[in-house]
């Protein structure tokens, strides 16, 4: 090895403020999101930076088990086989893992090892994930449950505007009679030929959400997300039979067996394994591939700056979703956005730099 | 409330070595446990004690996230209601968790929820809990995959000069003949009438399985402990429906979801869950009354010096492992063997308290 020896890895906390508080069904007011970052040092000097999210809890012990289990593990380590570094991690911290914070912990330091690969390899995280294209479908997602209905229908607007021509909203009001009132609105806003999805955080059971999708039928949704909790892998099936909504959800599995589970048994028509929680590049191609042997496309749950790459890299790409924390002004190169399809970078690694100066007001640690 | 009103809450950590290196087929070496404690105090000045054990990784995760994720939203609140509790701590952290360090920390509060409860109440665990008995029937679980035959036998002489009927090995060495070749060792020692387990940290995977069970057959087993990984529940169904060997897990499954499944899917015939991991006393008599639902013997793993309270106090008690690491060192009570059945604390409390002085040389913070 020499020069892909790991001699160096940090990582370090910022929590960033929300310009306004934002709210769905099941985890509440967000007034600020966690930014875990992770720089990884090799012995020539290449540096690469991984990171992960959380809605505002849980910052801390990730940078825990990354700076005290994690790092002692990886330096002196050969930064080269990502996978098999992967799997080291996954075996190291097993009886304290297998999802939770561990996965958040292994994703972050998953990155910064295939931004150092593509920094090594002079190649772009499209390139190396798959190649099979460098734009991803894209739709833009609000935080929005909170929201009157004209502040929701303004937001929307808004959506449009920058260019986006799909659009979530959340659901999961109190009342399901309020739930389709605003869909309702919103879909007379974008009109019948743009895509529209709702989200409802798990906040419903079994019956709720069967009314709910027999409720939501007229709207020509693309997909009704995570009506009833990740865990009940036979509940979505049930839901998709009894009504035959398009059902997605994946933003809250971690573990491959999770996914599997979901692939086997809650008859998705999208799955949206999130690569800051699911086992970073890794994890995520992991479970792209076993979409693609489900032949469901494979989406994304936030950080779109570089699921962007992940997803436009896969042959069964499905879309993914622009999410609705500020990260764009914290990197150097906000989302590009043309013709409504999300641009890859094209600059060897992720192509996800932070603005460490901007993002300096905001550190824990 | 105002004298159950939560005032303080601190975690703590200690990194307690053991006397020498312990190993088993998918941890590998342990050299230390860690130990994260919590203390909670009540305005009327009662204080709870709560805690929680790792293998020497995510200690530290841990104690960051009740310190800074639970302590926050805890504090004020009033102690009384400790299932309601549960539910908004899992709640708070749904994302970050479902399984992991959340689970742990969850765990750590709710044992000191409950000790205060007791304390209050001027009642044992043993009878909050269930009340059926005071003793449980005991095991001796060994750490000793690393021991040569010899050292292994020794190790086993010495629980039975303990008072122990009852005793555990490991098992997944590298070839299965070293296995059975040991496990005969051990049944020979032990003579016919006392019961014997053994336990493979899922090391094999199906065919391996079924191949060991196989030739474990004639050793008269109580059961076969996590021959394979605990996500793979229908595998565990494959390997009792194939053999007919009593099968047993739980110590690595955390969330009420992944033990429904592991009831309704795994065939086993013992579930071992452990309160440190599974979200406390709340958690673990959660599964204990599923585990009486579907008529399979509720047992645990480690921990024993609460959960000999826990299985004890229930009508369909399986065993208790009393397991290797020394934590009876660090205790102000050590565990009570009478006729080879543990006897449960008849304090108020989970009558566990630590020994604070002897345990602080290992305290980390
Ligand atoms: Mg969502
Ligand atoms: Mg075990």
């Amino acid at each position: 090895m020499i020069g892909s020896c790991i001699v160096d890895l940090q990582a370090r906390l910022f929590r960033v403020p929300l310009d306004e508080v934002l709210s769905d069904a099941k985890h509440g007011d967000h007034t600020h999101f966690e930014l875990v970052t992770v720089t990884i040092a090799q012995a020539d000097g290449t540096v690469g930076t991984g990171y992960t999210y959380t809605g505002g809890f849980g910052g801390r012990a990730i940078a825990a088990m990354i700076n005290h289990d994690l790092r002692p593990m990886l330096l002196g380590r050969d930064a080269t086989p990502v996978e098999e570094i992967y799997e080291a991690m996954q075996w190291a911290v097993h009886y304290v893992a297998r999802g939770g914070i561990a996965s958040f912990a292994i994703s972050a330091i998953d990155i910064a090892l295939w931004d150092l690969r593509g920094r090594v390899q002079a190649l772009p995280l499209w390139q190396m994930a798959g190649g099979a294209g460098s734009t991803a479908q894209a739709y833009r997602g609000g935080i929005d449950l909170n929201f009157p209905l004209e502040r929701l229908l303004e937001n929307v607007r808004g959506y449009l505007a920058e260019g986006y021509e799909a659009v979530k909203i959340k659901v999961g009001r109190p009342n399901l009679r309020e739930d389709v009132t605003r869909a309702e609105a919103v879909r007379a806003l974008l009109g019948p030929d743009r895509k529209f999805m709702v989200d409802a955080n798990y906040a419903l059971d079994i019956p709720q959400a069967i009314a709910a999708a027999r409720a939501f039928q007229p709207l020509d949704l693309l997909w009704f997300e995570e009506p009833i909790i990740p865990d009940d892998y036979a509940g979505y099936a049930r839901i998709a039979d009894e009504t035959g909504m398009p059902l997605a959800m994946g933003e809250n599995l971690h573990t491959i067996h999770e996914f599997e589970y979901a692939l086997a048994q809650s008859k998705l028509s999208y799955l949206q394994p999130d690569a800051s929680n699911c086992g970073g590049i890794t994890g995520w191609l992991a479970v792209a591939e076993r979409c693609a042997a489900h032949e469901i496309p494979v989406c994304s749950h936030g950080m779109q700056e570089l699921h962007v790459s992940l997803v436009a890299s896969q042959a069964n790409a499905g879309w993914i979703e622009v999410h609705s924390f500020p990260i764009d002004r914290y990197t150097l190169r906000p989302l590009v956005l043309e013709h409504s399809r999300a641009v890859a970078p094209d600059v060897p690694g992720t192509g996800v730099e932070f603005d460490w100066a901007r993002l300096a007001p905001h550190a824990i640690f």
